[in-house]
């Protein structure tokens, strides 16, 4: 059992943010995937690891495990057991992949 | 089978987010739909490739496959299975034609 | 059977969005009415020629074939079978004339 | 039977929009409000000439024929049938009088 | 009968508008309050003298007659029959004194 | 029976409105709470002298009596018989101490 | 008994507010939360010492000894009892730990 899981879920997001693990920097993803290099905004890929109890006219759709796409400049960093991770409101997710 | 198409449904936009694929630039669409060159802003054409599920009180009226106008800055870019695809809400489309 | 009709009833404005064939500028309206020059915002008039389905909450008032009064920057310009159109929100058409 | 009135109640307002003829400029009215002339925004007096089916829960409170206070840069200005006339929301409206 | 009494209940504010008269500057006034002379908004004093019927849900809750403070920048001057009054929303209205 | 409490009853808030007299400052209260001395905005402590009836959907959760911290810059000063006081809206209040 | 404890639960925070004893700085949490340091905004890290009672359609969430992480200019400062605190609304709250 690692004690890291552990830590992890021990960061409970309150009503509809999402704290996200972002994917390594990569051209290619393994879905085929490819953040394009252009002027406009582009989203970041990463992994849901805990999520909020949703509001009461808006629960939260996205699980624990999605593989997720958002804004470049969505969330506030911090640092769960030595991964940055990404705390945000569920509406600055896009889509959820794969 | 398409290995391209099992992809590009594996993108599934949250809430009231659509994805689409936008037509490539001509001056004269199959429709007989002209964007004009002017100095207002104008709308794009493209082709829904994936819807989220709506809000409670907000469904979406759009349906994979439509092809549908859209403000020229509207959603953010990505890239999937090698097309360049826009995600924005479904109150940034103006219309379906066709 | 006119082609160009059929092409412009393929334009399916969404929610509370109308699309209008502006009127050719003239002085004097057959009804009467004459868009002064002021310094004011002067009102435009055009013909509703298609409407979206309306929201939940705000059904749509105009119809097909209205003649309307409309903000001199509302809406979108594109071209529907060689003609400019605006698809703008019911909410930015003044009233309905005639 | 006046062909002029037959065409002004052919502008038929949308939602909370009222259409207004505004009052000649006069120092004195016959009810006896003045306009004071100070540094401070003055309202402008009318007479509603039509008035929009209000929103489902804002019904319209004026009527054809109220005379009206209204704020100096409230409507937008239109022509009807000669006679210069403004279109409003019902809540730019301050006060019946008379 | 005062010809001037009858003027005043014939302007008739809408929604949730109230028609207030200003009580002339004076340092001390009879219920021991003074407007303190600081760098901060002072409120004013004056005496209602008509008001709306209300919002569907915002009954007016200031009668005609209620002495009442309100912020210094407050409505829109009009004058009925040679008084300078003011017209405001009652939530530009702080407290009814006396 | 002192007139000034006589007085100070006849200011009546409207709606969600709370009248207050703010505390003489000090550096060290009765209850140990010191307002620090930082670049942060700091509250004030004052005790309620009159509250509003309240909204339909907000009732008033303070009362005549409390000694409360609300925000320094807060409120519209008025001076009742004598005393500075301020009023405000009760969502302008942080805590009720004591 | 300790009389600063009884001080502390003195401070009753209004409607949605949480009043907070930041955790002392340190660059790694008993539960192995590091803040990071980047250009972005860093959340903080303390202790609720006292709830409001919450809004009708909002309930508070977080409980009295919850360890919760916040943003960096969240909330408003003061002592309670020589200890320095914040005290903030439940929506500038991101999530609880431990």
């Amino acid at each position: 059992m690692s004690t890291a899981t552990e830590v992890q879920v021990n960061v409970r997001p309150l009503a509809d943010r999402v704290l996200i693990e972002p994917a390594p920097a990569e051209e290619k993803t393994a879905f085929g995937i490819i953040i394009p290099d252009t002027a406009k905004e582009k989203p970041q890929r990463g992994t849901v690891i805990a999520v909020g109890p949703g509001k009461t006219d808006e629960p939260i759709t996205v699980k624990v495990g999605d593989t997720v796409l958002y804004g470049k400049y969505s969330g506030t960093e911090l640092s769960v057991d030595g991964k940055d991770c990404l705390i945000m409101r569920e509406s600055d997710i896009y889509a959820v992949i794969g």
